[in-house]
């Protein structure tokens, strides 16, 4: 990480990847120049607080000509250190791994998956798109030579916690977890949790 | 929603679902009484923010003694009308959908999987765990007769917008979207993506 940057919150850089879609959007739209006010009314955050997120990183608009919608989609890149990209691989060949493993989505947004691993017999040796499902027994060393550093775990709850120890031993520093499961993990390790049921009770507040 | 609470900003909204997964992982362990310090090392976010959000809703705990677990579950249930259980239908017989199909974590969480649609004749009358794939040409109608207002979206990125359209002119009110596209919706619709790029690119930022 920046050494500039390291004493930025945490909640500022879970909003950086929601500016860089939103502007990748405008994008498509040959959308060239924007503003603080027009990515509040896409995203729902005030512009105060979009300027203000902003400028921790730099210098990126003028006040009174707003943003370059592909220099700060460059320089959001930049900062978020997607503009490589990263090697990840899926743990958990089941219906949410067969689904992430041929997720369009990654594709020129810094990341791609490499392999996809399983420990059920029956499943390694599948064919998922591009990809043949491993032994899971091979895992750690394939982590080790190919210097991966993210995973996706997409496996049962009951396996989360195991694989996870294995991927971090192996040098794993960031996790994606699908499975419902909190994971215990040593500090200095990343993890974000993908759970349909906090995304679903963000709404139901708004339901009568 | 509740008049009182109609001015409390949609971000404290968002952090009552973390904030209620942290109280039923302190319960599953027999941990019954909290405090603002404990739940703010579990989450990652400051005692003083947790205790300002839960103040908007009400007096949940005493200085000195915390708060007690499992009333500021039940609490937590009411303000986000989780204390019943919302009927969702999941568009889309993919891996996504046969993913959320089966995924064991909504259970005692406020919602309950009912039907599985999809609109490709391979896929409709197909077995997932206890549901049939039902046409998707059925499900306006299915909608409207069960009064359904939740749906996933799990169909790929060039259908999404016409699967949304179909479901809001049918009465649904807040969507859960797992396909790759920003979706158009009138005011009052609520909606939720799930996107790993996003949560991956929060993480990378840490990384060398």
């Amino acid at each position: 990480m920046n050494e500039d940057y390291k004493n930025i919150p945490d909640i500022v850089i879970g909003r950086l990847p929601l500016y860089l879609r939103a502007l990748q959007y405008m994008l498509l739209e040959n959308h060239f120049v924007t503003s603080s006010k027009e990515l509040s009314e896409r995203l729902g955050i005030s512009a105060a607080q979009i300027r203000k997120d902003l400028s921790q990183f730099g210098e990126f608009g003028k006040q009174g000509t707003g943003y370059h919608v592909e220099f700060l989609i460059t320089k959001l890149k930049q900062i978020m250190h997607i503009d490589t990209t990263w090697d990840v691989i899926i743990v958990g060949a089941g219906d949410i791994g067969h689904g992430i493993a041929r997720y369009p989505g990654f594709k020129n947004q810094g990341f791609r998956v490499t392999k996809v691993f399983d420990n059920n017999p029956e499943k390694i040796g599948q064919k998922i798109g591009d990809f043949i499902v491993e032994d899971s027994a091979k895992m750690a060393n394939a982590i080790r030579e190919a210097n991966i550093k993210i995973a996706m775990i997409a496996v049962p709850a009951s396996q989360a916690q195991q694989v996870a120890d294995i991927l971090v031993n192996a040098g794993i520093k960031a996790i994606l977890n699908y499975a419902p499961i909190t994971l215990n993990l040593p500090a200095g390790i990343k993890i974000q949790y993908i759970d349909p049921v906090v995304h679903l009770q963000r709404m139901t507040f708004y339901l009568e």
